[in-house]
């Protein structure tokens, strides 16, 4: 941890056929601690000569890797996963330096993130094909799936060890080459990442990192040598990197925005309810595309008690540095997201919203510049207001009122998003009208954060999810290869004459 | 039949909301008989308001039969294949006359309509979701598929029936609406489809036929109400269909050109392969997407014997009208397509090519007008030709030579396509090199069609797709649904007090 | 149905290779109407040389339907379905007029045997091999199903169309032949599918059918030509049947008894729970496996009302002739069934339990002779008495009270059957526990007879079912198949020198 | 290592509860150290008493087990990999001392468990069950799978670490307590991996072994609370276990005996076909139940060249004691395996089989004791002869000729074993025959050993394997789980009036 600490410009280069890039950016640009608002490095931004270098690197380390067997690549994600075991403590470090998240929050994206890569050790068995005997005229079908080559990934700044990992092990299970272009806010953990694969004996050129912005993400969209771009990311982007990849025809997965409701129930159990609420709405500072964003309350009694539940919980809440033990979240991962934060509430007052909590105007001893927001809480919003509408990603969550079910779903299915949503009750009906009519993607009944198990597949509907494939749980397999058909017929030793052709479509096997 | 002669305007009108319509149209197109030349009627062309009000009329009608029960869904498609194969006669004889393709070609077509009709009947085997218990934190987690709701289907000239089969009657057995644009030069098929789909019990409004040409395929991809378009085309169109679509933010499914060659090696069974040539090349005209392009002979004593064969059989090959039952194959689908054909043969020649059968030229007695062209065959095809490196629909196939299989292989994967590609030889490790080399969708041993059984994928690589998805087989439960994943935990009845939240990531649930 | 009533000898005769034998059988038995009590006619009772005779045709049979092609099985298949649906009437008739259920429950019972058939049409996909390339060393590792061979296939009396089709269907759809043992009772209705599987195309010996009685049974356990057992019957001889046939190294799958609970929680929809058990429990005079044996109602308040809801039902019940349309059930199998119900209840009482409803003594105008019984409905059980502890196949059913949902599921799991089990509740943790915790196959969440639909698999638990392998339902395709792993791999064409051989384990590949 | 040397006792006791047992046993037995022909140590013989405890603490400690989530369990099988490939030496070192297995070779023994207990990281994926909505009248239907409670395992001597993980790891993955009895010659692995399943976290009781012979099998054959058996062993004793395990209702899955044909036909690579029979007919003495048997050459040409090509092959052969790092096989496990191959020779030579190689007699300096036999190589086997009948467990191996393709399957389908068949070609027709026709689970084209990867299924057909389940591989998560299906339909808020009960057969769901 102290050499992380001593030499924290861990995401300054690119990471290219095996080794960090020695040479000089053209640009770069600031990486910083978000605890104190000091900028602790600069980290070179790539641009188009950089992303086709590296495109040629991954296209060839691609090809040999995708001839490796399953055995032998296997391995290598086994190795990876003690590898990462091994460096927790300080993967969590430089997670929670750069993004502000607390280290105990970020050993819990390191655990979901080691759940995907033990999922990737499923790879043999999700990819497999299929064999028919004797389909019809002799002829024996069977399919198998091989990797697309070379897979673009773009990540948020959010979880920036889960996402890279999330994509990246899984493509790479399956024998294609990456080349990842992590948020420019958090290269550090993908760098650290990148020599963890290197001594788990994984190929030089299979997996490459691409720092910077825009540039590069628009080289990627459109090199012909990358057939398949996965994004996780916001809505604006997100949409974007779908149409522009699209556009080049690449298969693109885009994860996108989510602004989450959390549907209570008079039956429920409110005290659960309301501690489970406080869980998923403020961890990582409300960073994240699967917190809870509203609280609907059905009913006015359900409103009041949670209302007041919640309160409590938050006045219990602490604000601090990413490294302080004591801390249930850290400080916003820019100075300008703590500025949108503050501007939301104040809009959010304005709309008549009514304030339960106000978590604006922070400070924390010794951390003064760090981009810190306290957790605030604001109830009677509607859907008419702003704040409603938009996703914020920081600690300001609202409370919605409903007079039955059936208003809380249509609340929940007005929002353009559809990421997860969840219900609390103890209804099994009424769970089972929820997520037949709610159009989320990722449903809870009585739990709060519904990101599905690894192997399970991740992802929204509506505008939270752009393209129809899966990245993330049993259906990458698919987004991340492609699959071959074969007929296949063999000339017994001792044939009949061959018959005048028939051109008729049936008969043309 | 003697209807369908009659009265040949079948395909005059849409069919919205389970009936023709009536309404005047703005603009309508000619449908030929190809084999006489005579336009047979005039069909309405759809606009933009057609598409709307037939959007909202499958927007609806999509909304209750998502919400019928797989049982009743089944047993709508088990009787529309019963109804198919009651007006077989009926189907193949508007099939050729519009298409021109012959009777029992038509009747080819419509065994695999109803291969595809029969695996639709697995819907609810191969749209199961998964189900977990007790993953972590007593969560069972549990997934399920839900229809999209409408899907646009764009359809070719080439299979009246069967493509719109194939697309339409799984998105319907899994709880969708359709609405289809068929060829505006085949639409008689269709409208006589929407006819069965109606007495096989299938509520109005989920089955809709919009005629018309590009106007209509816009109109269909830039609608908000469809949230996904399978297409089957040229490449041309199809990389429209794709980008297009995809700007707007839908899923794309577009099957597009092909460019087939066969490989034969000096181990093969000659005369099986001479005969599986001719007919793999000329059915239909060649106007097939899986229409074997270009012979590729490995060796001069392989290229000599196999020129020597096929010609002998092109020799024997009879042109004709669809309704004459000598015929192998009929006429061209236009006149433009025959005039096409003849240039590209002028082109061949003077590029250096050597006709081995030129099918310039003909004419059929009493059919002086239809748009014929007999089989030409053209030795010595390079890939610097023209002739090699454009899809042609129409019957005009080449011979290549290649020293070896490593040879050959370059050339097959030289080409932009990648739909099918296949090999005739004895050698299993012949085979299984090809299989893994070749970089196309779909492969043939022995084969010369490599169009898979339904209940397996159907789909090219390359510029012969695009998107991810498969829309045919198994994987087209996929394509034509969405997935939700749910976390479910229940609350025991006699819970201990709730923890103070834990905002860590993994702990949320 | 004319014709049925006529010549109402349809099962007087085996079935073998394709048509009715006409051999004069050593040993015949009565076949009755139950309605009236009277022998309608004699069947033909097998012995070992008949199965003998049968096993060698089926052999010759089905080793050439095993190498026919999918596609070709499918169609048959298909046809079958057509053909009992145009046959619905004679087919319930038969099913009526020999087991004694009423026309409309004969109808029903054909539609769960139409589910299973078209189920059936899923066997193609569901018996696809696997396939993975490049598992290490080069290797391409592959699997496929082929069929068995032979299938014993040994019914019971209570569903004379639907667990023959059941078996069967599946059974021939992947490419065995069968030798079917009907039961003794009703061979009618099995002897009319054998002559529609002959009309729908079916090659003579692949279906087979042996009358007679356990002589026939164990010569089909001991018969080598035969490696698969099919049983549904009673656990007595189910049991006899797994040993037995395991003893003859067969696989076996037999699924037994039942007595199944309904467990009814106090926030139930007590009235839709009264009509589910009454439903439920007494349909076909309750000779069905899946009948509700016991109503457990939790709490005292829920009991009472049950019991005067259930009483109230019951009051309106008419028993009547298998012909009688408004008829709710019809008579038992047997006068010894008869007999056996009456002194069922007469030993319940004398162990305390207190008649709500007694069935005993009915007569039927006009069926004077007639094996009926009428619904009896017996309070105050408890798991010490003989009503609790047999199987009882006839309308004699009990109510039980629990404390709360644990005791009930207690009395549920200290049954030795464990076939159906239900809950009625609102209660999504209720149901959940339930589920997790009841040692039964097939479970219900207000649902009454679990069945499950013919996509999911079908068996139960404990001593309701012998073996591992389920027959009904996707792992059917397990059961009638066996399977074959090929490790395949090419020599390349200039292959270096063998290196010495390496005798340790993993390098022998 | 040195600690294995010096306390060469680690099998003596039985492991129960997460201890070994320090009871004094009644009886006791020999382990001997092969490769000096010494007694080691002896072993504790366990009886019914000692398994009757074993089994209760398995029953409870199971229950608890199935109930730890899938998060639980998948970690302690990923330390469990982890552990074992930190102790790979010593495992190594125990599995050569006591079976006489080279080390070199129980290396390789030990990377195939580690390909099993890696396959097992996959429990999760494989026991999903699955899920459907609406179903029909409003019901959802899913299902799960959960353990059967208690596996007994009973396993062979050759495989002293590979079998009991490939049975266990699975069995455990997904919730199942084990009882293993390994076999009484080779105990000392599977004490030291009951060690390592402690260290690696797993509940004391879950993993339990239990020393001794008969008495032990038949007790755990007979217990009432051992639902599953694994046994992997000869089929003398494997058919005794299929028939007392299911005698007392258990679901059994028995591996037993092979005789392993490798057919050469004259297009092979003859160099490659003689070394890969070389190493896949003595590796282990021979001691496999997938040891190639009979070499079959197709053609006398064939013939004559792999006689001369394996008997070059074999005179370079080394025998040697388990731990001299150049010998390329060690000793029989016992005195009396070395006696019965010695005879098996002597009969081979009267009935008329022609010694290539003689492995008789040899003496290996320092281990005069010790159980060695050599290579033996015998030409002119028929299929008449003891050889061919009888499975040799010992370095005596036989060649045998056929005319053509089908004389080589008429004499691999003539043998009552069916475990592995292999054939070298290059021809991709002869393979697929091959592989249709020949009546054995796991085939090889041009692969000696056909062992399948462990994520296919490995299992024989005919009396190679006793029941339809497979237990290594994918479809062993049905093996060891039980299924339960649930029908679900939840009561809408407001219902309308409950009907009139149906008594009809489909109604009463």
């Amino acid at each position: 941890m102290d050499t992380v600490k001593q030499a924290p410009r861990y995401g300054s280069h690119h990471y290219i056929n095996g080794a960090f890039s020695n040479a000089e950016p053209s640009r770069t640009g600031s990486v910083f601690n978000p605890s104190t608002g000091h900028e602790i490095y600069r980290t070179a931004y790539g641009d188009r000569a950089v992303v086709d270098d590296t495109v040629q690197v991954a296209v060839k380390a691609g090809r040999e890797w995708a001839n490796a067997s399953q055995a032998h690549r296997l391995q290598v994600i086994f190795r990876m996963r003690e590898l990462m075991l091994h460096q927790a403590d300080k993967i969590a470090e430089i997670t929670g330096l750069e993004s502000g998240k607390t280290i105990s929050d970020a050993q819990g994206e390191l655990s979901r993130a080691l759940e995907a890569i033990e999922f990737a050790t499923n790879a043999p068995q999700i990819t497999k094909g299929e064999y028919s005997r004797n389909v019809g005229g002799g002829i024996d079908t069977f399919s198998f799936r091989q990797p697309v080559g070379v897979v673009g990934c773009i990540a948020p700044f959010n979880f920036p060890v889960m996402v890279p990992m999330m994509m990246g092990t899984m493509a790479i299970a399956v024998g294609n080459a990456v080349v990842l272009k992590p948020s420019e806010r958090v290269p550090g953990a993908s760098a650290l990442l990148s020599e963890l694969w290197a001594e788990a004996g994984l190929s030089a050129g299979v997996w490459n990192m691409v720092n910077g912005d825009s540039e590069v993400v628009n080289a990627i969209l459109e090199h012909p040598g990358i057939p398949a771009i996965s994004f996780v990311g916001s809505t604006r982007v997100g949409e974007h990197i779908y149409q522009h990849g699209s556009k080049h025809n690449k298969r693109v997965a885009a994860y996108t925005g989510g602004k989450n409701h959390m549907v209570v129930l008079p039956d429920a159990d409110l005290d659960a309810a309301a501690s489970a609420f406080v869980s998923a709405a403020y961890g990582s500072s409300s960073q994240r595309c699967m917190a809870v964003s509203l609280l609907v309350c059905v009913g006015d009694e359900t409103a009041q008690k949670l209302r007041d539940l919640v309160g409590d919980h938050i006045a219990q809440l602490k604000v601090g540095a990413y490294d302080d033990p004591s801390a249930d979240f850290g400080p916003l991962v820019t100075q300008a997201a703590k500025a949108s934060v503050e501007s939301a509430i104040e809009r959010a007052v304005a709309e008549g919203g009514e304030i339960v909590s106000d978590g604006r105007g922070i400070t924390i001893d010794g951390h003064e510049n760090g981009f810190f927001a306290g957790a605030t809480f604001i109830d009677k919003v509607t859907t008419d207001m702003q704040l409603w509408q938009d996703e914020i990603f920081g600690p300001v969550r609202g409370m919605m009122r409903a007079k039955n079910l059936d208003e809380a779903i249509r609340i929940v299915n007005a929002h353009e998003y559809g990421n997860g949503a969840v219900i609390f009750t103890r209804s099994g009906g009424a769970a089972q009208v929820f997520c037949a009519e709610v159009e989320a993607g990722m449903l809870g009944v009585n739990v709060a954060v519904p990101v599905p198990v690894g192997h399970h597949n991740f992802g929204g509907l509506r505008r939270s999810k752009f393209g129809d494939a899966h990245m993330f749980g049993p259906d990458a397999a698919r987004f991340y290869t492609k699959l071959k058909t074969v007929s296949q017929r063999w000339p017994q030793t001792e044939t009949a004459q061959p018959a005048k052709p028939s051109l008729n479509f049936l008969s043309n096997g």
